[in-house]
Protein backbone atom coordinates (compact mmCIF):
# COMPACT_ATOMS: atom_id res chain seq x y z
CA UNK A 1 0.00 0.00 0.00
CA UNK A 2 0.84 3.59 -0.28
CA UNK A 3 0.81 6.39 2.04
CA UNK A 4 -3.06 7.17 1.06
CA UNK A 5 -4.04 3.53 1.86
CA UNK A 6 -4.34 2.01 -1.78
CA UNK A 7 -2.28 -0.70 -3.31
CA UNK A 8 0.97 0.50 -5.65
CA UNK A 9 0.39 0.39 -9.01
CA UNK A 10 3.74 -0.54 -10.49
CA UNK A 11 4.04 -0.70 -14.53
CA UNK A 12 6.19 -2.98 -16.78
CA UNK A 13 7.71 -0.53 -19.93
CA UNK A 14 10.29 -0.98 -22.86
CA UNK A 15 10.36 -2.22 -26.60
CA UNK A 16 9.27 -4.52 -28.53
CA UNK A 17 11.88 -8.12 -27.39
CA UNK A 18 13.01 -6.28 -23.77
CA UNK A 19 11.53 -9.07 -21.85
CA UNK A 20 8.38 -7.91 -19.62
CA UNK A 21 6.62 -10.60 -20.71
CA UNK A 22 9.22 -13.24 -19.29
CA UNK A 23 10.09 -11.35 -16.31
CA UNK A 24 6.65 -10.38 -15.18
CA UNK A 25 6.06 -13.44 -13.03
CA UNK A 26 9.31 -13.43 -11.81
CA UNK A 27 9.30 -9.95 -10.04
CA UNK A 28 5.61 -10.55 -9.02
CA UNK A 29 7.50 -13.03 -6.20
CA UNK A 30 8.97 -10.53 -4.98
CA UNK A 31 5.44 -9.20 -4.14
CA UNK A 32 4.27 -12.72 -2.98
CA UNK A 33 7.01 -12.80 -0.87
CA UNK A 34 6.03 -9.52 0.95
CA UNK A 35 2.70 -10.86 1.57
CA UNK A 36 1.45 -7.55 -1.03
CA UNK A 37 -1.99 -8.94 -2.57
CA UNK A 38 -1.68 -7.91 -6.10
CA UNK A 39 -2.48 -8.95 -9.77
CA UNK A 40 -1.22 -8.74 -13.08
CA UNK A 41 -2.44 -7.58 -16.01
CA UNK A 42 -2.26 -5.33 -19.65
CA UNK A 43 -4.47 -3.45 -21.84
CA UNK A 44 -7.18 -3.82 -22.83
CA UNK A 45 -7.38 -6.27 -19.54
CA UNK A 46 -10.39 -8.33 -20.84
CA UNK A 47 -12.54 -5.22 -20.32
CA UNK A 48 -15.26 -5.82 -22.78
CA UNK A 49 -15.80 -1.86 -24.07
CA UNK A 50 -11.81 -1.40 -24.03
CA UNK A 51 -11.71 -4.56 -26.32
CA UNK A 52 -14.27 -3.49 -28.53
CA UNK A 53 -12.20 -0.20 -28.52
CA UNK A 54 -9.21 -2.62 -29.70
CA UNK A 55 -11.04 -3.82 -32.35
CA UNK A 56 -11.56 -0.61 -34.18
CA UNK A 57 -7.55 -0.13 -33.41
CA UNK A 58 -6.40 -3.09 -34.85
CA UNK A 59 -8.93 -4.07 -37.32
CA UNK A 60 -7.12 -4.03 -40.85
CA UNK A 61 -9.68 -2.38 -42.61
CA UNK A 62 -9.06 0.51 -41.33
CA UNK A 63 -6.36 1.90 -43.17
CA UNK A 64 -7.46 5.68 -43.29
CA UNK A 65 -7.33 5.82 -39.57
CA UNK A 66 -5.76 9.29 -38.26
CA UNK A 67 -2.80 9.05 -35.82
CA UNK A 68 -4.50 10.90 -33.43
CA UNK A 69 -7.87 9.08 -33.64
CA UNK A 70 -5.68 6.15 -32.68
CA UNK A 71 -4.03 8.00 -30.15
CA UNK A 72 -7.44 8.95 -28.30
CA UNK A 73 -8.89 5.42 -28.67
CA UNK A 74 -5.93 4.15 -27.14
CA UNK A 75 -6.31 6.51 -24.78
CA UNK A 76 -9.92 5.71 -24.43
CA UNK A 77 -9.50 1.96 -23.62
CA UNK A 78 -6.82 2.91 -20.71
CA UNK A 79 -9.50 4.96 -19.29
CA UNK A 80 -12.06 2.30 -19.12
CA UNK A 81 -9.69 -0.57 -18.03
CA UNK A 82 -8.71 1.88 -15.47
CA UNK A 83 -11.74 2.34 -14.14
CA UNK A 84 -13.18 -0.75 -14.37
CA UNK A 85 -10.33 -2.87 -13.45
CA UNK A 86 -6.95 -1.06 -12.11
CA UNK A 87 -9.06 1.58 -9.94
CA UNK A 88 -11.08 -0.70 -8.08
CA UNK A 89 -8.29 -2.97 -7.35
CA UNK A 90 -5.99 -0.06 -5.84
CA UNK A 91 -8.85 0.97 -3.61
CA UNK A 92 -8.93 -2.40 -1.89
CA UNK A 93 -5.04 -2.05 -1.18
CA UNK A 94 -4.53 -4.35 -3.88
CA UNK A 95 -0.94 -3.99 -5.71
CA UNK A 96 -1.65 -3.52 -9.63
CA UNK A 97 1.13 -4.80 -12.01
CA UNK A 98 0.66 -3.45 -15.42
CA UNK A 99 2.52 -4.49 -18.23
CA UNK A 100 2.87 -1.00 -20.27
CA UNK A 101 0.84 1.73 -19.59
CA UNK A 102 0.77 5.44 -20.25
CA UNK A 103 4.56 5.66 -21.03
CA UNK A 104 3.99 3.36 -24.20
CA UNK A 105 1.87 5.77 -25.70
CA UNK A 106 3.82 8.59 -24.92
CA UNK A 107 6.99 6.90 -26.18
CA UNK A 108 5.71 5.33 -29.27
CA UNK A 109 2.96 7.22 -30.63
CA UNK A 110 4.16 10.78 -28.71
CA UNK A 111 7.47 10.36 -30.09
CA UNK A 112 7.94 7.62 -32.37
CA UNK A 113 5.38 8.64 -34.29
CA UNK A 114 5.52 12.17 -34.00
CA UNK A 115 2.47 13.54 -32.66
CA UNK A 116 4.56 14.84 -29.82
CA UNK A 117 4.78 13.87 -25.99
CA UNK A 118 3.37 16.80 -24.42
CA UNK A 119 0.20 16.56 -26.26
CA UNK A 120 -0.29 12.93 -26.47
CA UNK A 121 0.35 13.57 -22.46
CA UNK A 122 -2.30 15.95 -22.42
CA UNK A 123 -4.88 12.96 -23.33
CA UNK A 124 -3.63 10.75 -21.35
CA UNK A 125 -3.91 12.88 -18.10
CA UNK A 126 -7.58 13.15 -19.20
CA UNK A 127 -8.08 9.85 -19.71
CA UNK A 128 -6.07 8.66 -16.42
CA UNK A 129 -8.19 10.95 -14.44
CA UNK A 130 -4.64 11.95 -12.27
CA UNK A 131 -3.81 8.46 -11.70
CA UNK A 132 0.16 7.56 -13.02
CA UNK A 133 2.03 4.71 -12.20
CA UNK A 134 3.45 4.90 -8.51
CA UNK A 135 6.85 2.73 -9.89
CA UNK A 136 7.76 1.92 -13.20
CA UNK A 137 10.67 -0.35 -14.10
CA UNK A 138 11.96 0.24 -17.66
CA UNK A 139 13.36 -2.60 -19.39
CA UNK A 140 16.21 -0.96 -21.54
CA UNK A 141 18.03 -2.94 -24.15
CA UNK A 142 19.31 -2.17 -27.76
CA UNK A 143 17.00 -2.89 -30.39
CA UNK A 144 19.26 -5.23 -32.86
CA UNK A 145 20.18 -7.18 -29.96
CA UNK A 146 16.00 -7.27 -28.62
CA UNK A 147 15.11 -8.13 -32.22
CA UNK A 148 17.77 -10.87 -32.27
CA UNK A 149 16.30 -12.58 -29.45
CA UNK A 150 12.32 -12.35 -31.14
CA UNK A 151 14.31 -13.60 -34.00
CA UNK A 152 15.78 -16.36 -31.83
CA UNK A 153 12.12 -17.49 -31.09
CA UNK A 154 12.86 -16.01 -27.45
CA UNK A 155 9.48 -15.36 -25.62
CA UNK A 156 6.88 -14.74 -27.98
CA UNK A 157 5.34 -14.69 -31.77
CA UNK A 158 6.51 -11.95 -34.23
CA UNK A 159 3.70 -8.80 -33.94
CA UNK A 160 3.03 -6.15 -36.39
CA UNK A 161 5.21 -3.50 -34.50
CA UNK A 162 7.92 -6.04 -34.59
CA UNK A 163 8.26 -5.98 -38.19
CA UNK A 164 8.69 -1.67 -38.39
CA UNK A 165 12.37 -0.62 -39.29
CA UNK A 166 15.24 -0.44 -36.81
CA UNK A 167 15.54 2.73 -37.40
CA UNK A 168 11.45 2.94 -35.56
CA UNK A 169 13.08 0.77 -32.42
CA UNK A 170 16.04 3.57 -31.66
CA UNK A 171 13.71 5.74 -31.66
CA UNK A 172 11.56 4.33 -29.13
CA UNK A 173 14.36 3.69 -27.06
CA UNK A 174 15.26 7.16 -27.70
CA UNK A 175 11.74 8.32 -26.51
CA UNK A 176 12.11 5.97 -23.52
CA UNK A 177 15.04 7.86 -22.12
CA UNK A 178 13.27 11.48 -22.37
CA UNK A 179 10.40 9.88 -20.33
CA UNK A 180 12.93 8.70 -17.43
CA UNK A 181 14.06 12.47 -17.75
CA UNK A 182 10.53 13.70 -17.36
CA UNK A 183 9.50 11.13 -14.37
CA UNK A 184 12.69 10.31 -12.50
CA UNK A 185 11.22 9.87 -9.20
CA UNK A 186 9.26 6.76 -10.00
CA UNK A 187 10.83 6.21 -14.08
CA UNK A 188 13.89 2.88 -12.60
CA UNK A 189 15.72 1.93 -15.66
CA UNK A 190 17.07 -1.55 -15.72
CA UNK A 191 19.85 -3.02 -18.38
CA UNK A 192 18.15 -5.83 -19.91
CA UNK A 193 20.95 -6.79 -22.29
CA UNK A 194 22.28 -9.31 -20.25
CA UNK A 195 21.16 -13.29 -19.68
CA UNK A 196 17.39 -14.07 -18.47
CA UNK A 197 18.93 -15.06 -15.01
CA UNK A 198 20.89 -11.30 -14.82
CA UNK A 199 17.74 -9.61 -16.14
CA UNK A 200 15.74 -11.06 -13.84
CA UNK A 201 18.02 -10.51 -11.11
CA UNK A 202 18.61 -7.07 -11.58
CA UNK A 203 14.58 -6.21 -11.87
CA UNK A 204 13.82 -8.03 -8.68
CA UNK A 205 16.92 -5.72 -7.15
CA UNK A 206 15.13 -3.09 -8.56
CA UNK A 207 11.50 -3.63 -7.51
CA UNK A 208 13.08 -4.36 -4.02
CA UNK A 209 14.68 -0.46 -4.11
CA UNK A 210 11.81 0.81 -5.13
CA UNK A 211 9.28 -0.89 -2.50
CA UNK A 212 11.62 0.28 0.28
CA UNK A 213 10.81 3.59 -1.07
CA UNK A 214 6.88 3.02 0.18
CA UNK A 215 8.17 1.17 3.48
CA UNK A 216 7.90 -2.13 1.90
CA UNK B 1 -13.47 31.11 -48.62
CA UNK B 2 -10.87 32.43 -45.26
CA UNK B 3 -8.07 34.79 -45.32
CA UNK B 4 -5.83 31.27 -45.78
CA UNK B 5 -7.74 30.48 -48.91
CA UNK B 6 -9.40 27.56 -47.23
CA UNK B 7 -13.49 27.35 -46.55
CA UNK B 8 -15.07 28.74 -44.21
CA UNK B 9 -16.03 25.76 -41.23
CA UNK B 10 -19.40 27.09 -39.92
CA UNK B 11 -21.02 25.63 -36.89
CA UNK B 12 -24.43 25.28 -35.68
CA UNK B 13 -25.43 24.89 -31.79
CA UNK B 14 -27.43 24.57 -29.76
CA UNK B 15 -29.83 22.46 -26.75
CA UNK B 16 -32.13 19.96 -27.64
CA UNK B 17 -35.09 21.54 -29.54
CA UNK B 18 -33.51 24.45 -30.80
CA UNK B 19 -34.36 24.00 -33.70
CA UNK B 20 -31.26 23.27 -35.83
CA UNK B 21 -31.83 20.89 -37.90
CA UNK B 22 -35.05 22.38 -39.18
CA UNK B 23 -32.94 25.81 -40.02
CA UNK B 24 -30.38 24.41 -41.71
CA UNK B 25 -30.90 24.34 -45.11
CA UNK B 26 -32.31 27.67 -44.71
CA UNK B 27 -29.08 29.40 -43.76
CA UNK B 28 -27.78 27.26 -46.09
CA UNK B 29 -29.08 29.05 -48.92
CA UNK B 30 -26.96 32.13 -47.53
CA UNK B 31 -24.22 30.67 -49.02
CA UNK B 32 -25.76 29.63 -51.92
CA UNK B 33 -26.61 33.18 -53.08
CA UNK B 34 -23.02 34.50 -52.67
CA UNK B 35 -22.02 31.59 -54.70
CA UNK B 36 -19.73 29.69 -52.03
CA UNK B 37 -19.18 26.09 -52.75
CA UNK B 38 -20.53 24.54 -49.47
CA UNK B 39 -20.99 21.17 -47.96
CA UNK B 40 -23.33 20.40 -44.73
CA UNK B 41 -22.66 17.31 -42.21
CA UNK B 42 -22.61 16.52 -38.66
CA UNK B 43 -20.86 13.57 -36.87
CA UNK B 44 -20.17 11.03 -37.50
CA UNK B 45 -20.74 12.05 -40.88
CA UNK B 46 -20.88 8.92 -42.40
CA UNK B 47 -16.91 8.25 -41.81
CA UNK B 48 -16.54 4.43 -41.00
CA UNK B 49 -14.36 4.73 -38.32
CA UNK B 50 -15.95 7.49 -36.62
CA UNK B 51 -19.33 4.98 -37.09
CA UNK B 52 -18.09 2.20 -35.53
CA UNK B 53 -16.63 4.52 -32.59
CA UNK B 54 -20.52 5.67 -32.39
CA UNK B 55 -21.72 2.34 -32.33
CA UNK B 56 -19.71 1.51 -29.22
CA UNK B 57 -20.62 4.91 -27.46
CA UNK B 58 -24.66 4.43 -28.40
CA UNK B 59 -24.89 0.51 -27.37
CA UNK B 60 -27.15 0.34 -25.04
CA UNK B 61 -25.09 -2.78 -23.34
CA UNK B 62 -22.67 -0.70 -22.29
CA UNK B 63 -23.97 0.93 -19.40
CA UNK B 64 -20.36 0.47 -17.11
CA UNK B 65 -18.94 3.14 -19.89
CA UNK B 66 -16.67 5.17 -18.11
CA UNK B 67 -17.50 9.05 -18.33
CA UNK B 68 -13.94 9.81 -19.76
CA UNK B 69 -13.79 6.77 -21.92
CA UNK B 70 -17.12 8.34 -23.66
CA UNK B 71 -15.85 12.04 -23.80
CA UNK B 72 -12.74 10.43 -25.58
CA UNK B 73 -14.48 8.04 -27.45
CA UNK B 74 -16.75 11.67 -28.74
CA UNK B 75 -13.28 13.12 -29.52
CA UNK B 76 -12.01 10.07 -31.57
CA UNK B 77 -14.64 9.86 -34.12
CA UNK B 78 -14.53 14.00 -34.36
CA UNK B 79 -11.07 13.63 -35.15
CA UNK B 80 -11.68 11.17 -37.57
CA UNK B 81 -14.63 12.59 -39.43
CA UNK B 82 -12.24 15.73 -39.27
CA UNK B 83 -9.64 13.97 -40.91
CA UNK B 84 -11.55 12.07 -43.65
CA UNK B 85 -14.39 14.64 -44.25
CA UNK B 86 -14.06 18.17 -43.08
CA UNK B 87 -10.31 18.97 -43.77
CA UNK B 88 -10.20 17.69 -47.28
CA UNK B 89 -13.36 20.31 -47.82
CA UNK B 90 -11.56 23.08 -46.23
CA UNK B 91 -8.44 22.61 -48.00
CA UNK B 92 -10.19 22.79 -51.76
CA UNK B 93 -11.88 26.02 -50.67
CA UNK B 94 -15.11 24.71 -49.72
CA UNK B 95 -17.20 25.94 -46.82
CA UNK B 96 -18.48 23.13 -44.09
CA UNK B 97 -21.81 24.07 -42.03
CA UNK B 98 -21.62 21.34 -39.29
CA UNK B 99 -24.60 20.34 -37.12
CA UNK B 100 -22.60 20.39 -33.45
CA UNK B 101 -19.37 20.31 -33.13
CA UNK B 102 -16.40 20.68 -30.47
CA UNK B 103 -18.81 23.63 -28.46
CA UNK B 104 -21.41 20.70 -27.55
CA UNK B 105 -19.11 18.05 -26.12
CA UNK B 106 -17.54 21.31 -24.01
CA UNK B 107 -21.12 21.95 -22.77
CA UNK B 108 -22.92 18.80 -22.48
CA UNK B 109 -19.79 16.58 -21.21
CA UNK B 110 -17.58 19.16 -19.80
CA UNK B 111 -20.53 21.24 -17.98
CA UNK B 112 -23.40 19.70 -18.05
CA UNK B 113 -21.84 15.84 -16.85
CA UNK B 114 -19.29 17.72 -14.87
CA UNK B 115 -15.84 16.28 -15.81
CA UNK B 116 -15.21 19.75 -16.84
CA UNK B 117 -14.75 22.31 -19.85
CA UNK B 118 -11.14 22.90 -19.40
CA UNK B 119 -10.34 19.27 -18.98
CA UNK B 120 -12.60 18.50 -22.37
CA UNK B 121 -11.11 20.98 -24.36
CA UNK B 122 -7.60 19.45 -23.54
CA UNK B 123 -8.60 16.61 -25.45
CA UNK B 124 -10.47 18.10 -28.01
CA UNK B 125 -7.77 20.56 -28.49
CA UNK B 126 -5.82 17.79 -29.73
CA UNK B 127 -8.55 15.43 -31.47
CA UNK B 128 -8.82 18.86 -33.89
CA UNK B 129 -5.41 19.70 -34.27
CA UNK B 130 -5.89 22.43 -33.65
CA UNK B 131 -9.00 23.47 -35.85
CA UNK B 132 -11.34 25.57 -34.29
CA UNK B 133 -14.74 27.18 -35.96
CA UNK B 134 -14.31 30.37 -37.61
CA UNK B 135 -17.97 30.77 -37.21
CA UNK B 136 -20.32 29.56 -34.84
CA UNK B 137 -23.98 30.40 -34.48
CA UNK B 138 -25.55 29.03 -31.40
CA UNK B 139 -29.53 28.98 -31.58
CA UNK B 140 -30.23 30.28 -27.42
CA UNK B 141 -33.92 29.28 -26.39
CA UNK B 142 -35.40 28.49 -23.17
CA UNK B 143 -35.14 25.31 -22.15
CA UNK B 144 -39.01 24.58 -21.20
CA UNK B 145 -39.87 26.32 -24.35
CA UNK B 146 -37.62 23.97 -26.70
CA UNK B 147 -38.78 20.78 -24.97
CA UNK B 148 -42.51 21.69 -25.58
CA UNK B 149 -42.22 21.73 -29.10
CA UNK B 150 -40.17 17.95 -29.42
CA UNK B 151 -43.38 17.08 -27.32
CA UNK B 152 -45.72 18.82 -29.87
CA UNK B 153 -43.79 16.70 -32.64
CA UNK B 154 -42.02 19.26 -34.19
CA UNK B 155 -39.10 18.98 -35.64
CA UNK B 156 -38.26 15.18 -35.08
CA UNK B 157 -38.34 12.49 -32.75
CA UNK B 158 -37.48 12.13 -29.10
CA UNK B 159 -34.10 10.85 -28.16
CA UNK B 160 -32.16 9.79 -25.01
CA UNK B 161 -31.04 13.41 -24.40
CA UNK B 162 -34.59 14.81 -24.53
CA UNK B 163 -35.67 12.48 -21.36
CA UNK B 164 -33.08 14.19 -19.36
CA UNK B 165 -34.77 16.17 -16.49
CA UNK B 166 -35.33 20.08 -16.98
CA UNK B 167 -32.78 20.46 -14.89
CA UNK B 168 -30.18 18.73 -17.33
CA UNK B 169 -31.27 21.01 -20.01
CA UNK B 170 -31.23 24.12 -18.20
CA UNK B 171 -27.45 23.63 -17.16
CA UNK B 172 -26.45 22.63 -21.31
CA UNK B 173 -28.13 26.14 -21.57
CA UNK B 174 -25.94 27.59 -18.74
CA UNK B 175 -22.86 25.99 -20.02
CA UNK B 176 -23.26 27.41 -24.08
CA UNK B 177 -23.02 30.85 -22.33
CA UNK B 178 -19.83 30.09 -20.36
CA UNK B 179 -18.56 28.91 -23.88
CA UNK B 180 -19.77 32.40 -25.63
CA UNK B 181 -17.87 34.65 -22.75
CA UNK B 182 -14.62 31.94 -23.72
CA UNK B 183 -14.67 32.25 -27.54
CA UNK B 184 -16.75 35.82 -28.02
CA UNK B 185 -15.00 36.52 -31.41
CA UNK B 186 -16.53 33.05 -33.62
CA UNK B 187 -19.76 32.90 -31.17
CA UNK B 188 -22.64 34.31 -32.01
CA UNK B 189 -25.93 33.98 -29.87
CA UNK B 190 -29.20 33.89 -31.51
CA UNK B 191 -32.76 34.38 -29.68
CA UNK B 192 -34.42 31.24 -30.54
CA UNK B 193 -37.66 31.90 -28.77
CA UNK B 194 -39.27 33.21 -31.72
CA UNK B 195 -41.51 31.41 -34.43
CA UNK B 196 -39.75 29.03 -36.98
CA UNK B 197 -40.02 32.04 -39.74
CA UNK B 198 -38.33 34.91 -36.75
CA UNK B 199 -35.86 32.69 -35.81
CA UNK B 200 -34.30 31.61 -39.37
CA UNK B 201 -34.70 35.69 -40.27
CA UNK B 202 -32.17 36.30 -37.13
CA UNK B 203 -30.20 33.06 -38.50
CA UNK B 204 -29.80 34.45 -41.45
CA UNK B 205 -29.13 38.09 -40.47
CA UNK B 206 -26.09 36.81 -38.19
CA UNK B 207 -24.39 34.82 -40.90
CA UNK B 208 -24.69 37.26 -43.45
CA UNK B 209 -23.00 39.60 -40.73
CA UNK B 210 -20.56 36.93 -39.92
CA UNK B 211 -19.34 36.77 -43.13
CA UNK B 212 -18.82 40.37 -43.61
CA UNK B 213 -16.00 40.36 -41.09
CA UNK B 214 -14.20 37.92 -43.79
CA UNK B 215 -15.50 39.56 -46.38
CA UNK B 216 -18.03 37.71 -47.81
Amino acid sequence: MNATGQGLFITLEGGEGSGKTTVMPEIAQILEERGLPYITTREPGGIRIAESIREIILNPVNTEMDARTEALLYAAARSQHLAEKVEPALAKGITVLCDRFVDSSLVYQGYARGLGIDEVLSINLFAAAGRFPDITLYMDVDPELALSRIAAGQGREINRLDLEGIEFHRKVREGYRIIAGMFPERFHTVDASGSREEVTSLMKNRLTAALKEFGL
